[in-house]
């Protein structure tokens, strides 16, 4: 991995707290854990940054991937501290405690900041060792984790371009459907099923090197409630949200893009709620760049859903349909992160990359939604996207 | 979910321990969270059992789900505790920590033990507002969920079913191959590569609704690393381990197992080494039946491949030849889980869940390993394997 974090906020905030250190225990599934490691392995890990300098303390397993692959400074083995005596004499708990703490005390480290979510067993043991642990609760590293290099983009571009092969996919089994007499499709001589477009956009994103956990493929009134990931046999002539946040599996960063598509004329109703969303992701799109707040632009979204006279959050808090969730979100090595395109949105930098992504919804209706993925350049933005938008599902 | 949970156990720990009851604050990634919770969501959300009861606590979007869904005996959601409220005066983080102190109070619970990987921002916030934590090191919960229920079988046999159609497809990539001049696999006039294998394997798992993070496709030396996933073209006349271990993507439950093929004969040697391991493999199987340790089970297969002149960790712990790794272990919601089949192995009872898996290893001649799932009965085992154990690829 080619990350390169910029550790000096997470260092200015240690000087703040006054603590020697910062200490994650945790395995790569965390992306704090991943970004600042450069590493990523199953099992649990630590990484220790002091000033200057990111340290790794890993098993004997992973050490020599470690060395070759982690962006850290220093990689140091459990061995290095009696790990297998301190096991021996005080059990796995125990020992692991006791090893933490002489590489702590190795690297002449007394006091660390944690994250919110590390391990209270390894929190308390070092304390019992006499070691300080304070709880870093304002999230610095997300912080830094928002501002993406050139590296990180192109990695978050390539999984967009999987998603891209995933979506036409999704949208070429729709659009070459047959509709059988009581208005669901057919493909194939089955029924095409929410599920079974899903498994298709799975392994397309397979063939590269991506994976998901969940995607939505909501017909009609599931599309209603933005989080239905759909079910069951899809339907001629209702909105079809087809939402994918695929993940490559070897970098680790995520790609988001949303259409809905529709096999025939889904109404006038529709087509206007179709027209008045592009309407808000292009007025979105606009106003993305540097200097703006993420809550200028979600305010520029409802702008245009509530003029056409549709309601938002921000016009009915209350309101469960209209454009009922924030406009976007940040995308890197999670899937939800900073910054946030919403009514508590800070400043926008460049190298941040977020989704623009409004909506419409009623269960009555059923539910719209367009999103892309953009990075915020010195200047505007870059669409990390290339994908039509449109509403009559077409063989792609 | 219908896991239904025994938590009798933890109840006498927290009884020993002194304390009101257990929390968990973890997504369902956790396996002791979503055992306990029987449900599965993708943020973190708590589940508080005290004596005779468990009760959730989650976010409203999950409020109707969980009602429907979880095992556990109540639900209650973040907003009977004034979350919103709290969140307004007091910030995400300390608001979420008074809604569960709240919540702890509506319960009586005063004191609650958590596992080693509970956060300790939770931890400390809840100390902060008088609430006494302990961290319960022994791991009682896992020690729970080592005993399946015949319900956990029936989702552990349906994984394995989805192995086998994956395993199928592997060794039949490889036994329809033809030979290039160098000795490399050719399939459809394309190299067969490791990477190839592997998502033919992914993408039949999810015909099936299975997914998975890793799989191993190694040959020759590559092979004679246990933790080595593998990469590359595929050759002739060397064993290729095939390690696939899927996991249901609706109920979670995996499914393990290893077998090694070779498009050609590998020669004498490999041939040797593939009898002894089947020799091993089914001593092993023999040998697990209620009563036993697993480090008995151990010992039997460490027997059988002493005794044909090849090095164990048992024979010599710094060998990085022989078989060099444990005999199995428990498989459930999480991949490795108890019971063990090692030197530490304790006594094995109805309703464990276990690999075996023996193997001889040595980069000069490569990896060989056997793996079979089985689930212990009453009076002996039942195999959840269903698949062949013949060197030569065949077309299954």
């Amino acid at each position: 991995m080619d990350i390169d974090p910029d550790t000096a906020p997470l260092e200015r905030r240690l000087e703040a707290l006054g603590v020697d250190g910062y200490l994650i225990d945790d395995d790569a599934s965390d992306p704090d854990q991943r970004y600042l490691s450069g590493f990523s392995a199953p099992d649990p890990y630590q990484t220790l940054i002091t000033a200057g300098e990111t340290v790794l303390l890993v098993s004997g397993l992973e050490y020599g991937r470690a060395r070759s692959e982690a962006t850290a400074d220093t990689v140091a083995r459990l061995s290095e501290y009696d790990y297998q005596d301190h096991v021996a004499e005080h059990g796995p708990f125990e020992g692991k405690i006791r090893t933490i703490a002489a590489f702590l005390a190795d690297h002449g480290v007394g006091s660390v900041a944690v994250p919110r979510r590390f391990p209270t067993g390894t929190a308390d043991g070092l304390r019992d060792h006499g070691l300080s642990v304070t709880v870093e609760t304002e999230g610095v590293v997300a912080g830094i984790r928002a501002t993406k290099t050139a590296w990180e983009i192109d990695q978050i571009r390539a999984t967009q371009r999987a998603n891209q092969a995933a979506m036409g996919r999704a949208e070429s089994l729709i659009a070459s459907a047959d509709v059988a007499a009581d208005g669901t499709l057919i493909h194939d001589d089955e029924p095409l099923t929410s599920e079974r477009v899903k498994t298709e956009i799975e392994q397309t994103l397979l063939e590269y090197g991506c994976g998901l956990d969940e995607t939505i493929v909501a017909c009609g009134a599931d599309g209603a409630d933005p989080h239905d990931r759909g079910s069951g046999p899809l339907e001629a002539h209702e909105p079809i949200v087809i939402d994918i946040f695929p993940r490559d599996k070897e970098t680790g960063y995520f790609g988001d893009m949303t259409r809905t598509v529709s096999h025939g004329d889904p109404g006038e109703e529709v087509r206007r709620r179709y027209e008045v969303t592009r309407e808000a992701y292009e007025a979105g799109l606009e106003a993305v760049e540097p200097g703006v707040t993420g809550a200028a632009v979600h305010d520029v979204v409802c702008d245009v859903i509530e003029d056409a006279g549709y309601e938002t959050l921000r016009s009915d808090p209350t309101t469960e349909t209209g454009f009922i969730h924030s406009t976007g979100h940040g995308v890197g090595l999670d899937i939800h992160e900073e910054p946030r395109l919403s009514p508590a949105g800070e400043e926008l930098e460049p190298g941040h990359v977020v989704t623009v992504e409004p909506g419409i919804y009623d269960p009555a209706v059923g539910g719209i939604r367009i999103e892309d993925l953009v990075v915020i350049t010195e200047d505007g933005t870059e669409n990390l996207t290339d994908y039509p938008v449109a509403l009559e599902a077409t063989l792609r």
